[in-house]
Order: structure tokens, then C-alpha cells, then sequence
């Protein structure tokens, strides 16, 4: 498993279209491949951004296969048009800590 | 609920004795109001860089009680030694996405 982290700045005053948008985008990502959850945190620091995170069963699930899909396409027109900045996306692999 | 999102850089070659002190860490923050859970990431792109996610009550039991008690030192005397630079720490608050 490993998680998306995507850092979202957020045009102001289309907060609540924009959560619309990723409410309706959580049907695209339940198409793709390895895809597990999502889930979006408003940041509190930072009014406009959102980090979204997801889980997915594999680094190339996310890299390759569902950015070189269709489902990348519409999950942009979804939410793209609310973006201020292009996302900010890192990926991070789970640290089995020493019991 | 809240998250906290800690963006750690860690000094070259000390990745595996910071991963261990984190371990020894899990014992402090199960002694600190309001946590829940602790979760470390491992950032692919970057290396030496982790992220830390944690999941609080509330704000206010990261921001005000954990960090003013004597727990936020012993956490720190622990990791502290390991960092590059000081960590980067942001706040989200989870999205109820509509239905």
C-alpha cells in the first residue's frame, strides 16, 4: 500500500463546489485499478487548501495506470477547474516500525 | 477528529535509527490526551524526508496540551537529534464529503 498525498489550492469562494466535485470524483477513483480511499482534509493553517489523500495497493496503480487513463481525464474536469495552482503530489510508503 | 501533518527531513544516513526512535516515540503519544493513532510514511520522491501522520481529538490537544506538556520534550529528545531542519507541521480538519 501506498498513499497519494496531493496538496490542492483552491480558487476562493468555490470551497463547497469543489468538495461537491471530489464527492462525485470518488465514483472514478472506485473505477481504477488498486485504488483503496480517499479522503479530504481541509487545511486548517491554510484557508483554500485541502489535502487529499489516497491509498492505493501500489505506486505504478496510481503513476501509471490511473494517470495514463481515461479516469485521470475525468477526474480533472471534475475538480480541475477549481484549482489556483497545479496540485502538489508526493507519494508515501508505509514505515513498519521496530515493535 | 483532526490530522496532523508533519513534513520531517531527516539527516542522510540516520533514516534507520530515526525510525527506530519514532517506535520508542509511540510509547510517549499514548500517554498524550486526545491521540489516536500514528502513522509514518517514507516520501518516495524525496529522500530522507517522512511524513508523519497523526490523528488528535481535537486541535487543541495537539496545539495546546501535548505541546505544552512535558511529553512534547521527551518526543523531541527523541527524533530532535535526527532532524535536517525543523519539521514542517500543518492541521487538517477531515471533509464530510457530500453523499
Amino acid at each position: 500500500m501506498i498513499v497519494e498525498l496531493a496538496r490542492l489550492s483552491i480558487r476562493p469562494g468555490s470551497e463547497a463546489e469543489f468538495e461537491e466535485a471530489v464527492a462525485q470524483a470518488r465514483g472514478v477513483f472506485a473505477r481504477a485499478r488498486g485504488f483503496q480511499t480517499l479522503a479530504l482534509h481541509r487545511i486548517i493553517e491554510q484557508p483554500g487548501v485541502y489535502m487529499l489523500l489516497l491509498h492505493w495497493a501500489t505506486l505504478e496503480d496510481h503513476t501509471e495506470h490511473f494517470r495514463k487513463s481515461s479516469l485521470f481525464a475525468e477526474w480533472r474536469a471534475l475538480v480541475g477547474p477549481f484549482f489556483a495552482s497545479p496540485p502538489e503530489v508526493l507519494h508515501g510508503a508505509p514505515v513498519t516500525l521496530p515493535a
